[in-house]
């Protein structure tokens, strides 16, 4: 799938799921009619292919439908039948797993199952130390913007990744870090990280193309999930206009 | 650079020279007007840049004018103005440094005087276990031929790698397994290792897009090259005419 074709990149705002997580119904149901763009089902520690199929199951008796897509983290909770997956390449993991070996491994496991033309590859950057990501893929965070630049830079250049992934799992990231990787890089930018209200949100919209919210859902419940639709959205028309004017559309 | 504007697209036969060899300037005129399509500066040990800078002086000092691009395997010996670069990617690394480490670096280093567009990216597999290059990168040699595929696949699919190079150095590869790796892909694929006669490059040509001549330069001298040029050229053109008749050009 070319990048063009990238559901991904209509895509201004999508809510992160954690299968090991509990969310009550009404939730749920307030989540799909908030306005956002789609669901990301994914998560870092205790995913199960029990826990994912009861995830999506109750996603898909709620109305109006969304694309909802799972992001692979343990290929034994790999559910067939998602509208897409999302696969990490861990740019920065501290070993070749995270990198490409449980890739390789899945592609020997799966062959010929796999969905091609329903993968999104992203180029994942783990930023926040402290995350259960980056202990899990023994991540080396960049310690200078330089060093995360060059990261994006090859990324792109040498690996052949159209969607990058800055991933601060936890907390709200350095929006001068988001910035400069995006006037690096060309591709599909994604922000994730410590979006829990409107302002947070409006910031990284500024740079990225697809703001994700995750934990602020468990802990702010669904007005997270309203008013940081609100503001990325504002912010992404606003940024088209601009494009317009200096005749970039 | 899309992969139909790559060079290496149109190069059937290619002579890789190691800078930390000696050559006499008589063998290099013959492999210069041997009929080859390009030469690849690289090594795995004792690369330097006064080594790379002597070789690459020599040959441009030859007619006819031809395609000298370098391999880089050591960022000290990285010669400016040559008319291009090949950046090897060691899908079957064992560690992170010649999966994406070192690129990291190199960006870092070097960062906007890179000429993206003479850069050519080699999805590596390295499948000697005896190689200098194997020992060099740690290197994980696939077991099984559902390994390699899963490898090849992983850096198609997964990393977006348009260049496969099946790395033999040192031995005669299985056919088999090249066979068997230009089914599963559809990018381009470099053949490398072992070949010293005519007979040798006639088979890995029949599934590789390039063979790569180059310790057999060594040993044999230019015959060992005019005798594969003449064997991958004959295989091609009769790959042309196979693929005119089943309508696919």
């Amino acid at each position: 799938m070319s990048i063009a074709d990238f559901p991904w990149r209509g895509w201004s705002h999508v809510v992160k799921l954690d299968p090991d997580k509990e969310i009550g119904s009404e939730q749920l149901a307030d989540i799909i009619s908030s306005g956002t763009d789609a669901i990301l089902i994914g998560g870092s520690q205790g995913i199960t292919y029990e826990k994912t199929d009861r995830l999506v199951t109750r996603l898909g008796s709620l109305q109006p439908a969304m694309p909802v897509w799972q992001e692979i983290s343990a290929e034994h909770a790999v559910l067939p039948g998602n509208d897409g997956y999302a696969i990490p390449v861990v740019l920065n993991a501290g070993t070749t797993e995270w990198l490409i070996g449980k890739h390789i491994g899945a592609v020997k496991q799966f062959g010929g199952l796999i969905p091609w033309d329903q993968v999104v590859v992203e180029g994942y950057i783990v930023l926040n130390p402290e995350s259960a990501v980056a202990e899990l893929t023994k991540a080396v965070i960049p310690v200078t913007l330089d060093d995360a630049k060059a990261i994006a830079i090859a990324a792109e250049r040498i690996f052949g990744l159209h969607v990058l992934y800055l991933e601060y799992s936890g907390v709200f990231g350095n929006p001068e870090w988001v910035e400069e990787i995006r006037r690096v890089t060309t591709g599909h930018l994604i922000y994730g990280g410590g979006i829990s209200t409107a302002e947070h949100a409006a910031v990284m919209a500024a740079f990225a193309d697809t703001v994700v919210v995750g934990n602020a859902v468990y802990e702010r419940g669904v007005n997270a999930v309203r008013e940081s639709v609100a503001a990325v959205k504002e912010v992404h028309a606003s940024r088209q206009v601009h494009k317009q004017k200096r005749g970039l559309l």
